[in-house]
C-alpha cells in the first residue's frame, strides 16, 4: 500500500457556486471536485483547500491537497489531472497543476502567502464579455488617488473595520504584504480596468472586497486618500467602506515554501 | 418630424446567440438588439450591423445603425445608448457607443476596415475562466512558425481555400492587409495564450476560422509554414486546414473614413 499526498492548482469560475466550501443544499467547488476525484479512483476523499472563496468569487490558483492509496501502481501528475477534469467537463472547474509532495504539506497551514486581484470595470456602459467577472463601475474613478489611499493599507494593523461581522477569526490583526491598484485601457471609448492586487499570509473575511468597496469610495471623490487611515484607525467596520461584490475577485496564486 | 441615423457601437457574448443575424425560431444578438430598441421608443425599427457574426463568435466592436424618428425632442448618445441597454439587462449585449452620423453613413457598406481576433488556449489542461472564449489546443504550438505561415496569406489573394462552402460571396477574392500571431503568458503552468489578428476591408465566410485551423497545423507540425502557400494556391477548401471553432474569434473593430 502506498499513499500519496497530492497537491494540486485549480482554476475556476466562481458563478455557479456557492463558493469553495461544501456545505448542504448547495453546490460548491470542494463537492464539484471531491466527487470527481472519487469517481476516478473509487475511494472516499476528502480534500483539502487552502482558504474558502466566497460564492462567486473566482480562482487561477486556488490549491488543495488529498491522500490517494493507489496500491502498486503509479500514475504521474499531468495523468491524475487529466482524470480529475474528465469527470468535471460540464463544470468550469479545471485542475491546471497536480504534484506530489510529502506528507507534511498542508494546502492550508503550510501556505506562507496569497495574492488575490480585485477587478473594476471603469465606464459608464455595462459589461457584455466581463458579466460577473468585473465590479462595474459607472462613475468616473481616479486609479491614482485609490492608490494613494490604499498606501494606508500597508503593513501590520487592526484590520477591524474591513472584516465582515460574520469573520471567525480570533483576532483581526493581519500583515498586509503588498497592496497596488493598476489601471488598464479596456475599450476604445475611455473604459478602463482597474486592478487591486493584494498579498498577504492570509486574510479576514471580505477583507479585499471591503479594501474595494472602501478605494472606490475615494476613488469617486467620496472620501479622500487620508480618510482610509481614519477609517483603519476606527478599528471598526461601520467606519469603512462598503463591501464590493464577491464577482470581481479571484484568488490569483498561493505561495509554499 | 426629425429622422436622426445613429451609429451604434455593440459588444456582445455570442455564447448564447445563433449569430448576430436574425433568424426564424433562433434567438440572436440582432433581435435582442432591435426588441430592446422597440421597447425603449414604441417603433418598429430594424437595424443594419456592419457584418453578420456567426454562432458563437462574439464582438468588442460590432455595429450598426438605425433610424429614429424622435419627433421634436432630443436625446444624447448616451441616453440612446443607456436607454437600449436598460431593456438588454438579462442579456450579455451591451451599446458602448451612440453616435450621431448623417443619413450617408452606413454600417456595411462604409465600413472601410475589420479587425477580427481569434484567440486559442494552448496548454495540456482546459480552460475553466475561458470556456467558450478561447479554442483549447492541447498540443504544444510555435507560434513562430505560425507566423512565419500566415505571411502567405498577406494581400490579394483568391481566397478559395479558406472560404466556407457555403459562402455566398461572388468573388473569392480579398485582399489581407494585417495578419499577425502574438504569444502570450497564459498562467504560470507553461500555458500560453495565441492570439491571431486579421484585419481587411471584408472576408468570406469562414475564412479567419479557417486560416486559425490550418495556422494551428502549422504551429503543431503537421504542416510546414510553406504548405499554407501551397494550400492557398490549390484554391481548393479541401486543401485547406480544419475550421476552427466558432467561440475562439471575436470581431474587435471596425473602421469608417
Amino acid at each position: 500500500m502506498t499513499i500519496t499526498r497530492w497537491k494540486c492548482t485549480v482554476e475556476y469560475d466562481g458563478t455557479p457556486y456557492s463558493g469553495w466550501q461544501k456545505q448542504e443544499n448547495a453546490s460548491s467547488v470542494q463537492q464539484v471536485v471531491e466527487e470527481a476525484i472519487q469517481a476516478f479512483c473509487g475511494q472516499d476523499i476528502r480534500i483539502q483547500g487552502a482558504g474558502r472563496t466566497d460564492a462567486g468569487v473566482h480562482a487561477k490558483g486556488q490549491v488543495f491537497h488529498f491522500d490517494l492509496d493507489y496500491g502498486e501502481r503509479t500514475i504521474s501528475g499531468f495523468a491524475l489531472s487529466k482524470a480529475i477534469n474528465a469527470h468535471m467537463l460540464d463544470h468550469p472547474v479545471s485542475v491546471v497543476k497536480a504534484e506530489e509532495v510529502d506528507d507534511e504539506f498542508h494546502a492550508r497551514f503550510s501556505a506562507t502567502n496569497k495574492l488575490y486581484t480585485y477587478r473594476i470595470l471603469n465606464r459608464r456602459t455595462p459589461p457584455a464579455l466581463d458579466v460577473k467577472r468585473v465590479w462595474h463601475v459607472k462613475v468616473p474613478c481616479d486609479a491614482d488617488l485609490m492608490a494613494e489611499g490604499a498606501k494606508y493599507l500597508l503593513g501590520k494593523h487592526d484590520f477591524t473595520t474591513f472584516r465582515a461581522s460574520v469573520c471567525q477569526a480570533k483576532n483581526p490583526i493581519r500583515t498586509l504584504d503588498r497592496i497596488e491598484v493598476e489601471a488598464l485601457p479596456y475599450d476604445e471609448y475611455g473604459g478602463q480596468e482597474i486592478r487591486i492586487h493584494a498579498e498577504a499570509r492570509a486574510f479576514l473575511h471580505h477583507q479585499i472586497r471591503n479594501f474595494a468597496g472602501t478605494l472606490v469610495y475615494v476613488g469617486i471623490g467620496k472620501w479622500k486618500p487620508i480618510d482610509v487611515k481614519t477609517a483603519l484607525e476606527a478599528k471598526n467596520r461601520e467606519a469603512g467602506g462598503p463591501t464590493a461584490p464577491s464577482y470581481g475577485l479571484s484568488l490569483m496564486h498561493i505561495d509554499y515554501p
